[in-house]
């Protein structure tokens, strides 16, 4: 008898560490060689697994899937693709159900952020709607930390490492420049909801006139004259001024800033880069010079300074997923579930996909200081463990070194096309 | 009788390893106690020197000495500030010499870039116009690698590296966006005036298909229609393209193309940037979706992924400028001088600071490939030993430490305050 297999894929936004997420289901499927088959890849996420475009992780080698663990983006293609539901898209279903069945799939690994639990929860209907028994275990990954239920989500916590490292530096940068030439230093991070990932910029602030002085959250609306009177104290205090700012971040009207925008010499409306107004702002109003950064795909892709609890986290929410499979479990996704703050301890947990999917979470309102511009103590309390550690991958040439898998593909099996709408 | 004193200062925009240079000079000074007295450091530049601004750097420890070494930026502040010539500002060079005689200074060093080096020539003139015996060497220092006679400027390869490591974990991002979504990555470098730091990404492209597929120098002008071609063919050819742009890059007018520019919702003119000018274009006529990041100050200031080379020949220099001083040598510059490539040798020369000052070089037209997209050979030959060796910083809750020194001033003794113009 054919032993079942197991598919995995990875689904939006990449991460540091979603390859370390990988690394745990391959390995630990690996290890359980006696219950699983082959482990399955979709190229490009749900989509490859629609299309019958999967990849045999079994023909790359131990040590080239030991090394996802150490390599940033996603090493079998990601999608940002919404399935529709059951009802309405049956199409997308059974063809699931064709796919699987021609491959002996039986487990389902979708490794993503809120929409990505979505379709994980849809595939896991599949069992009792089509009568296929595929058991589906999401996986969390997201760099805007909003998943619900886990402490964290893994994605994270290595942004949060890399926007606060960053900010100091930067922050020290400007600070030896501000007699004669720039004084303000902006830079902008990913956060289009929510202010996590610029929260975490405030880890590098430890004591009194530390960088950044100033944070801009989603959560607050920019009140204008009140932000520049506090650039100006900075200023009058510091001599300088660090400010981090998240994209999201909204004017009074509740109008994304970075979309009341630019306009380049064609005329052409510009978007992204709330940093480049809010410098314009400051340099119009006070006369500062500035100077900003938007690290963009930077902060997310830097594996080089990947928070060791992340990448820890990451790989074991992955193993956690296999083993959970082979419990029997179905509509899962483990979660991260913390212990203590001192010393930091987790365990893993399980949330249902039901209640997972779709759903955003804030940031707490405890966590901005009452001046709307700083964290609070319970932020730092919470953030601080998630970027504690460096995992630094192995360098050649004074490049990191990251594995570029074989991505064989698998025999198609069906005769049969299929159109992704 | 009193000991002879030494008085170091920073100059232009700071590195993450011109610490390391202040860092060889107060080390190697403290070794050669019986020579020289005390080591001040003028705060923010010439300017401290001209204000009589001045740090005792006796009141440091040896250990935050030794953590200058892995610390970024300005320790003691940096200026952006050219001296006029002897003729023409007379009344600052005597002051200079006021300031160094009631402080017994008899060693000047001056760590900064071509303009700095112009200041440094220009104090070292002092003793043979005005009859004050001070000593001047200039240490080199520079992110834009256009300082002559130096095989390369200390600054220039931990720029080389964080750009390098930026565009191969950026690349790998988009790579697995590409499908649905992001085709286009673009990263803005410094490099107003040569390309050496945009060059230093394409050491990530080691074979066929790696980021970045195409690098804009400013030492090219942008052919529109044949860039975008470029971008077309990439796309074609490996589904995404990842572009690295200097920010000097010029129209075929000659023109910057960040100048070129943009406005913002006030009719403002936006500077900097060049960047999302691209992306626009890129969007505009091919219609891909993009992302672009400005690393701005995180490239130079990104000391936790330093060069170990570049750390190394910074303290190198700042070493050797003392012993220089020491060996009763005037008016010059130590300089890095390459042995062979395999490996990798060099060793510390000098050039006299009369001809250093104000002169910038270009990158040699050979070291980009023929179709003006790429580095050859040559170049990667030139730039991989500059980036070679991880010189991490130690860390404490997850984030680096950095040494904030006490920089406790040096009690003034002339009874006049200088104006700087």
């Amino acid at each position: 008898m054919e032993k079942l297999n197991a598919l995995y894929a990875q689904s939006g936004g990449v991460t540091a560490v979603i390859n370390a997420s990988a690394c745990g289901v391959i390995e630990t499927a690996r290890e359980h060689g006696h219950a699983i088959g082959k482990v399955y890849a979709a190229r490009n996420g749900i989509i490859g697994a629609l299309t019958e475009d999967l990849i045999d992780t079994s023909q790359e080698s131990d040590a080239d899937i030991a090394a996802l663990k150490h390599t940033p983006a996603g090493a079998f293609g990601s999608c940002r693709h919404k399935l529709g539901s059951l009802e309405k898209n049956r199409k997308a279903y059974e063809r699931l159900v064709d796919v699987f069945s021609a491959h002996q799939i039986r487990y389902f690994f979708y490794n993503g952020g809120g929409d990505s639990q979505d379709t994980a929860f849809k595939v896991s209907q599949i069992s009792r709607e089509l009568g296929y028994p595929i058991i589906c275990i999401g996986i969390p990954k997201t760099v805007d930390n909003d998943l619900p239920f886990t402490d964290n989500s893994p994605g994270f916590g290595s942004v949060a490492k890399y926007v606060g490292v960053s900010i100091r530096e930067a922050g020290m940068d400007v600070a030896s420049m501000a007699l004669t030439s720039t004084k303000v230093f902006i830079l902008e991070v990913m956060g289009r909801h929510a202010g996590w990932i610029a929260a975490a910029g405030g880890l590098a602030a430890e004591k009194e006139g530390d960088s950044p002085h100033i944070i801009l959250f989603p959560e607050r609306p920019l009140q204008v004259e009140n932000f520049l009177s506090r650039v100006k104290t900075c200023i009058d205090r510091y001599e300088h001024c660090s400010i981090v700012v998240s994209e999201g971040v909204k004017n009074a009207e509740g109008n994304f800033i970075a979309d009341q925008g630019l306009v380049d010499a064609f005329g052409h409306k510009q978007l992204g880069g709330v940093a480049p107004v809010i410098a314009n702002l400051i340099k119009e109003k006070l006369g500062y010079k500035y100077h900003w950064a938007l690290a963009d795909y930077l902060q997310r892709a830097a594996r080089h300074i990947a928070s060791q609890t992340d990448v820890e986290q990451a790989y074991a929410v992955g193993k956690a997923a296999v083993e959970m499979a082979l419990a029997g479990k179905n509509a899962i996704m483990p979660i991260i579930v913390r212990g203590k703050n001192h010393p930091y301890s987790w365990t893993i947990g399980e949330a249902p996909l039901e209640m997972v999917a779709n759903v955003e979470i804030k940031m707490p309102d405890h966590f901005i200081s009452a001046d709307g511009y700083g964290i609070t103590t319970a932020c730092r309390e919470y953030l601080s463990p998630l970027i504690q550690g460096e995992a630094y991958p192995p360098y050649h040439n004074g490049l990191p070194v990251y594995v570029t898998l074989k991505n064989l593909p698998v025999a198609k099996k069906l005769k049969t096309a299929f159109d992704i709408a």
